[in-house]
C-alpha cells in the first residue's frame, strides 16, 4: 500500500492565540497545504506515503522537509529548486470575528515547475492511490497541465485516483477552474468537496443554502453530490458540511454518495482550536477507509470523526492515530481524561 | 472631522492566558483607559483623532504615546510632565471566576494636573466632538474642574459633546459623581452608560434587574435611559446591557432614546477573548454614525455590533475597520475564514 | 487547627495551550499531586496544614518543596532522599479530543520509602484531621502498609481521617485496591470519590450510568453513596459527579450521605481551563467546612463551589480564597469584571 | 528642519535566540530596511522625518506603517497598493557561526513601482535632506530610474543628498550597480560606505586588507575615500570599519574625508546583540550632526558612538536618544546601571 | 542562630532579553528588592531569617510574600496594609548600553508606615542579627526614623548590626543621607558600601578614581574603609569594587578592614546575566562568614565568590548553595558542567 | 556508504535562557544523546545513518523518533517497548557557576533491553561503520555485554568501528568501566577522548595538567593518545582538549595519534551557546572524513571546526553542513553576516 500526494506546502505564520496581526511581534512558525496535510494524516495511519512538490533549496525550504520527515512522510520525490516557498499568514477568529488567511504564495517553486519535472512512471512505482486537490493546479497554468497529466497518468496506471476540489478564488476565476477541473474529474475515482466547492466550480448549487449565514440544507447537498457523480462517473462524491456558528463553534458532518445509496454521517458540535486542514484530514479518512476496504458507512464516518478531531489540534496536521479515530466513531465523545 | 478625547492611559499589568497573578512571573504589556480606547477605536475607523493627557517624561509614559501614535492617534497635546504613569493589573476570569482588576493609578500624571495646563481653545481648534468618560473627572479635585471646564468650553464651540458615564466606586463616592456629573451633563449632547451606571450615578434604578445574577429587564433600562434624557436635556441617551452568563460567555445589546423612539439593537452571544474597552468601543460607534449622518438605528447597529467584536480581541483597543464592523452589521456573524 | 495530608507530589509536564505530546518543544512546569493539592488548597482558606512526603534530594525535589512552601503549606515533615520525582505528562485536550496522562512515576522517592520513615506520632502532634488518598497506597506494597499504619494511628488519636478513593488503574489491579482500601476504610471518617472510583474499588456499580457516554443517574450514586457508608461505617460520604459534554464543557455537582439524609448540590456549567486536581479540591472544600463546623449542606455547598472554580485555573492546584469560593456559593456566577 | 528617506521597508523574521531556521517554531517579527532605519532614527534625535515607500493594502503593509508611525516618522507619502512585503529571514550567528540572511523581497510592492507613482516636488516640499541608499536602486529598474530622477530632483531644490552605497550582491551584479550609482553620486553630497561596498561597486580596493579574514588597513581606507571624493566631487565621504572578531565580538569605527582632512573616529570594542542596521544608524548619525551644524569631528564621533550603541539593540532600529548617544561620546562606555 | 532583615520589596517588571521598555509587550515579573535579597541569600544557606516589611493586602503584596515563603524566609512579622508595593522598571543593558533603572516605588505600603506598627522587642526576640541598607532609611521620614530605632534597639539587645549603605540619589540628597546614616552608624557593627556610597554618603572620596570611566584606586579605598572605621567605631568595614568593562563584562573584588588589617579579595572576571543583587548578596555572605565564625579572610573570599556567582542569576535573588559558593571559593572557577 | 550507531536517546529539559531549575515554569524541550547525536551530525553531512536504540511506546519515545527522522536519521531498528524514555536535566551555567545536569535515565527502555532484542546482522547489513560510545555499555550489565557483542560482530563484518570512551561517573564505577571499555576496546578502530576520560577510565594521567582549574598540557595529551593507541592497536585516537576559562567562554582544539605522526588542531576561542553534544559532534566529524578518504590532518581540522560550530547551536545536535564546517575549516571566523 503507498500513497503519492501532490502539492504546495507553504510556511504558515500566525500571530500568537487571538491576537491580531496588527498587534504581534511574534508569529508561530508551522508548514501546511492541502495535499500535505493528507499525506500527514495518512501516514499517522501508518499508511506508507510519499509527497511530491518543489521547494527552494534554502533552510525555509529544507524546514518544510523535516516537518514531512518527521511525520514519517516520504520526500525523496521533492524537488529542492526555485526561489521561495509560498507563504500564508493566517490571524484566528473568535466569536463574530471570523479567521482571516492572506496569501503571499505567487511565485513559490512549485508553481514555477515544468512538466518534465515530474516522472510519474517513477513516482507511481508501487503505488495504488493517487491523491490532488484543485489548489494544485489553480497554482499556475503549468501546474494545471501537470495536474492532468499526472491524474491521467495515475488512472492509467490502476491507481485510486482522488480528488478534493477545494476551490480559492484567490487563485483562479470560476470559468478557468470549471474548464481545468472538469478535465481532472474524467479521471478521478473519490471526488471530495465542502459545502461551497460545487457551487463555485460546477455552478452546481444546493438549494435552500446560505452558507455566509450558517444555513445548509442536507437535501440539496445530497442532489449535488449525485449530479457530480453522474457527470463525472466517480466511485464516490463525498461532501463535508460545517455549519458556522460562530469562529469558535461549528457544527461538521458530511455526507458520500456511491451511486447507489446516499449516507450521512453523525454530525459533531465542535470547539474549534484550529479548522485548517479539516478538508484534508476529510480525504485521508475516506482514503484510509477506501485502502482498507472499509464499508462506505464505516469509511465515512472514520473520516468524518477524524476530521472533527483535527479541529482541535494547532495547525494544518491532523496528529492523530487510528485508535484515537475510531474511540469517538465508538462514542466516546466526552473528552474524559485518560489516564 | 476630527474628534478629541479626554483622560488617563494606563500601563495594564495581565498574566498571561488565565494564570492568577499569584502564579505569573510574565505579564503581557498594553496600554489603555477609556478615552484613549475611544480614540483609538475612532482612528481606525479613518476619523483624526487627538488623545489628550498628561504623561511622566520617562520610558513608560512613552510607550504609551507611541502606542496611540502607531494607531495613528493624535499626541501633539499629550504633556509629558509628571511622577508617573497610573497602572492596573488584569487577571482574566474563566467560567464562575471573575476577572480581576487591580489599581494602581493614584499620583498618575494626569490626576496631578492643574486647570491651566491644557489650552482648550487651541485643542478643540477645528474639531467638531468631545469625548470624555466619567474616569476622568473620577481622578481628582482639579480633573472633576478640568473636565467640566472642557465640556462647557466644547459645547460653547459648538462641537457635539459624548460622555460616558462610566462610574467607578474604587475612584470616587456616588454623591460626588453625582455632584460633579450632573454638572458635566449640562454640556453633553450624547451620553452613554452601562446596566449599572446610571443606578449608581443618579440613583434611577432599572426594575426587576439582577446585575449580579445576570438578569436585565430592558423595558427598565428604556424608561431609565428616558428619565435621563429628560433630566439632562441630551441628543441621545444609549445604554450597553449585558447579560453575563459566565466569564467566557455574554449576552450584548445596546438600546436608545432621541427624544422620540427607544430602539433596541440586535442581541449578540459572544464567546469572550478580551471584555476590557467594550464600552469604550460602543461609544466610538456611536460617534462615528453620528459624525456621518447615520440614522439612529444603523448607528445603534454600528456601535453594537463594534462593540461586540472588541469583545474578540486581545487589550482594550478595538483594532477593527469599518468594514469589518459592517459586515457584521449585515448578519455575517458565522466567523467563517476569509481567505 | 492543623491538617495532615500525606502523599507523592509529582513533576508535572504539560504542552503550551493545546498543542499535543509531538508538538512541543517547551513544556510548562508545574507540581502536583493529589494531597499535596489538598493541602495548598486548605492552606488557601487559611488552615495549617503539613504536607507529608518524601522526594529527592536534587533541585527538582527542592522545586517541589519551594512551590509547596510559597503557598505556606508545611514541610518540614518531608523527607530528602530517594532517586527521583515521579513525573506526570499531562496533554490538555479539547472539543471531542480527550486529555491524556503519561505516568512515568515509577521508583519515585515516595514509592520506595520505608515504614520506619515517618514518625505518627510526631506529625500527628497537634493535628486534628489526616487527609490521603488512595493513590499513595497504590504507590508500593510499602506505600500501602504505611498508609494503613496511618490512618490507624490517625483514628486513635482522634484525628478526623479523611479519604478519596481516588482509584488509579495504572497504578495497581482493583483486587489489590479493594483489598488495602477496605483496611484503610475501617479508620475512615469522611469518604470521598468520584463517579468512577467506587465501582471500581468496592465493585459497587450506579446503576443507569455510562460514564464514557456522558450519561449519568443521581440517585443512582445515592444508593452506593449509603452502601459504602453502611458498609464502612464512615460518618460522611461524599461523592463529586462529573457529566463530561466535551474537553471543554463539563457539568459539575456533588452529593453526600451523612446516615441521616442525602443531599444535592447544586450543578454548575463549566468551561474547562485546567479539570486536574477537581477532586483534590472538593476534599478540601469538604474539610474545610467540617472542620468550621458548617453544616453538611453548606458544607457540600462550599466544596462543590470551590471544586468548580478549580477547573478555571491553570495547574493542580486551586487557588482560591474563602471569599471567592463563597462569593460562588452566594450565586455570583455571572463572572462579572471586578474592579 | 525636515529629512525624506526612501526605499523598502520589509518583514523582517528572525528565530528566538540563537536557534537555527530549522529549529524554530516561533519567528520573532519586526520591519525594517535601510531607509527606514535611518528615518527611525533621525525621528528618534527629534527630527521631523518622512519615509516614502509602497506596500500592500493588507494588514502586513499595515503593520510596517503603525511601527514607522509608533517611532514619529512620517507615513503619509506611502503608498498603499501592490502585491506583497518584501520578507527578510534573519538567522543570529553566535562565536564562529556567522548571522544568516534569506532574501523573499522578490516582486515586493515598492520593487514594482512606477516613476509616475512619486510626486517628488511634493515630497520634497519643506525638507532639507534627501536619503538614499544603494538597495533602492538594485531592487528593479524602474526603481533605479526613480532613485536618480529623486536624487536629481533632491540636488536641483537645494537638499543635502546623502547615499550610503550599501551594496547587496544577490540584488544587482557589480556591473550594473557600477553605472545606476556612478549616476546617482552625480547628485550625492555625503557619501556613506562600509569597509566592502566601495571595492564591490567601484572597484576601488583597500590595499592589505582581507574582509573575510578580520584584517582591515585604515591608511588603506583613507585613499579609499579620498578617491570617492574626487572621483564623485562629493562633500564628504565617511566609511564605518568593522572588524569581526566573531560573530559575538566586533570591533567598530569610522572614518570620513571633507576635502581637506581624514578624520578617524575612536574604536569600540562591541559585544553583539543584534547588528543588522548598524550601518544605517550611522548615516543617521551623520545627517544628524550636518543638520545641526556640527563639526566633522563631532559628527563622526557622534555617529560612531549612535552606530555602536546600534549593535546593542534588537531590531534594525537604533532605538537611543541624543542624549544617550552623547552620553557614550563623553566617554560613558562602562555600561554602569543608571538608577 | 536567627537574622532579621527589614526594608522594602518591589515588584521588578523588565523587558525580555536585551529589549529596551518601548519594545516591549511582556515584562518578566519578579520581586525585590535590598533587604529582602540578603534575606533570601542567607536563607539558601540555611540560616533562619525573617524578613519584616509591609506589603498592600492584595494579590500584588501577596505575590512578593510568596516569592519570599518558598525560599523560606519567614514573613509573619510582614504586615498586610497600605495601597500599593512598590515598582521598579529594569532594563537590561548590553555592551555599552547601560541597564536602566525607572523608580515608581512612591507611597508604596512601607514608606507609609509608622513607629509603632513594628514591635521590634517581638521582632529581634531570638534573633542575634539585624540587616538593614541605606535603602529603607530613605524611603520616608518616618522610616528613616524608624530605621533608626530598630538599629538601636537591636544594638541593645546585643544583636550583630550589618548596614549597607547603599546610597540612592533618588532617593534622598546626601545631606539628608548624611544625617541619618550617622546616626544609623552609630549602632552598626558591620558597614558594607560600594565603590560610590561613601563619597556620597559622607564626603570620604577616594584618590584617583573613576567610577564613570571604570578607574579604580584600590588602596584608596583601603583609606577610605579606615576613615569610615574610626569615625563611627565598627567592627568591619567592608567595601565592594566593580570595575565596569561594559555591560556585559566587570571586574568585581572586595577589601574589608577590622581595626587591624586590610584585606583585599580575589579578583573575578564576570560576564554578567543580571547584576542587579549584587551588593545584597556580598552583605549577605559576610553575615554568613561571621555568624559561623569564620576568619575574617575566609569571609571576605565566601561574600566575594557569593557576589561573583550571583551576576550569573537572574531576578535580584542569589540562588547559590553554601556549596556552590565554596567550590568557587576553593578555585572551581572553569564553569565545567556538572553532571 | 552507512553508519550505524547504538545508543541511548533521552528527553531534555532545560529551563529557558540562565534561569536556574528553581526558577523555571517553563522547560524547553529537546531530545539528545551521544550516539543519537553522532547519528544527526551525520545526516546532517548527507550520510545514510540508521540509529538503533529502544524508547516507549508512548509519545514521549515517539518524540525522540520523529526529531530523528526530521533530521532524516533512520529509525527502523528502533525497538519501541519498555516503560520510560531516560530524562536528563539541564541547567545553562553563565560565567563562574557551571552548567549543571541532573539525570533521571535509570530504567529508561533501552537500559532494559536484552541481547537477543538486536539482530546485528540484520543491522549492519550494508553498513560500513558503526559507533559507540562508553554511556551505552555503561548503562546496564545487559547493554555491556550487547554493546561488546555489537563491537565484535562489527569489527567481523569489516566495518570501521569508531567508540568514544565517554566516561560518566554517575553511571558506573571506574572499575567496572575499566573492564568493559578494555574488552570493547579490542575491537575499536577509532578511538575519541576528551581531556579526562582515558585518566578515569584506563588510568593514564596527563602530566602536568589540571582539568578543574583550566590548565591542560598539550604534550602530555600526545603521550596518553600513544599509550592507548599501544595498548589496543587501534587506527588512530583521537583527542578534544577543552580548556574550560569560564562557563561562557572556553578554548577548544584536538590532537590524534595514528600510529606514525601526532598531529594538533587549530585552537578555536569559543563563546559558548550550548556546549553539550560537541565532544559527539568531534566524533562525526572524525567518521566523516575518514568515510571520506580525508587525510588524518584535513579530518581533524574538520572534525575540530565541525565541533567548534557545535558550541554555538542550542540543543544537543550539531545542525551544520559540510559547506558550513568547510567555511570555518579555510579560516573564514570572522562570524560576519552571510546575505
Amino acid at each position: 500500500m503507498k500513497v503519492i500526494t501532490f502539492g504546495e506546502i507553504m510556511l504558515r505564520l500566525s500571530p500568537e492565540g487571538y491576537k491580531r496581526f496588527i498587534q504581534s511581534d511574534k508569529f508561530n512558525v508551522t508548514y501546511g497545504g492541502s495535499e500535505a496535510n493528507v499525506a500527514i494524516s495518512l501516514s499517522n495511519y501508518g499508511i506508507p506515503v510519499e509527497f511530491v512538490t518543489k521547494v527552494p533549496n534554502n533552510e525555509i525550504g529544507q524546514s518544510a522537509i523535516n516537518i514531512l520527515r518527521s511525520y514519517n512522510v516520504g520526500t525523496r520525490h521533492i524537488i529542492k529548486e526555485g526561489e521561495r516557498l509560498g507563504i500564508y499568514y493566517l490571524e484566528k477568529g473568535a466569536s463574530q470575528r471570523p479567521s482571516k488567511v492572506i496569501y503571499d504564495r505567487k511565485n513559490s517553486a512549485i508553481s514555477k515547475s515544468n512538466i518534465n519535472e515530474f516522472d510519474w512512471d517513477e513516482i507511481f512505482n508501487g503505488a495504488n492511490c493517487f491523491h490532488i486537490s484543485g489548489i494544485t493546479p489553480a497554482l499556475s497554468k503549468n501546474l494545471a497541465n501537470i495536474s492532468i497529466a499526472a491524474c491521467k497518468k495515475a488512472k492509467e496506471q490502476g491507481l485510486l485516483v482522488s480528488c478534493d476540489l477545494n476551490y480559492r478564488n484567490k487563485l483562479w476565476a470560476r470559468k478557468e477552474a470549471n474548464r481545468v477541473m472538469s478535465e481532472i474529474m474524467k479521471y478521478v475515482d473519490v471526488c471530495v468537496a465542502n459545502e461551497e466547492d460545487i457551487e463555485k466550480v460546477f455552478n452546481i448549487k444546493a438549494e435552500n443554502t446560505d452558507v455566509e449565514k450558517g444555513k445548509l440544507n442536507i437535501e440539496s447537498y445530497e442532489s449535488v453530490a449525485k449530479q457530480i457523480y453522474e457527470k463525472f462517473d466517480c466511485q464516490i462524491v463525498a461532501c463535508t458540511l460545517r455549519t458556522s456558528l460562530s469562529a469558535n463553534d461549528n457544527k461538521w458532518m458530511s455526507l458520500a454518495y456511491d451511486g447507489e445509496k446516499t449516507l450521512q454521517s453523525k454530525e459533531y458540535n465542535i470547539h474549534i482550536v484550529d479548522r485548517v486542514g479539516a478538508g484534508d484530514s476529510f480525504s485521508a479518512g475516506l482514503i484510509y477507509g477506501l485502502l482498507n476496504k472499509m464499508s462506505l458507512e464505516e469509511t465515512l464516518e472514520f473520516a468524518t470523526a477524524a476530521s472533527c478531531l483535527k479541529h482541535s489540534i494547532e495547525g494544518d496536521f491532523n496528529i492523530v492515530t487510528v485508535d484515537e479515530v475510531n474511540n469517538l466513531v465508538e462514542g466516546n465523545a466526552s473528552g474524559r481524561v485518560q489516564r
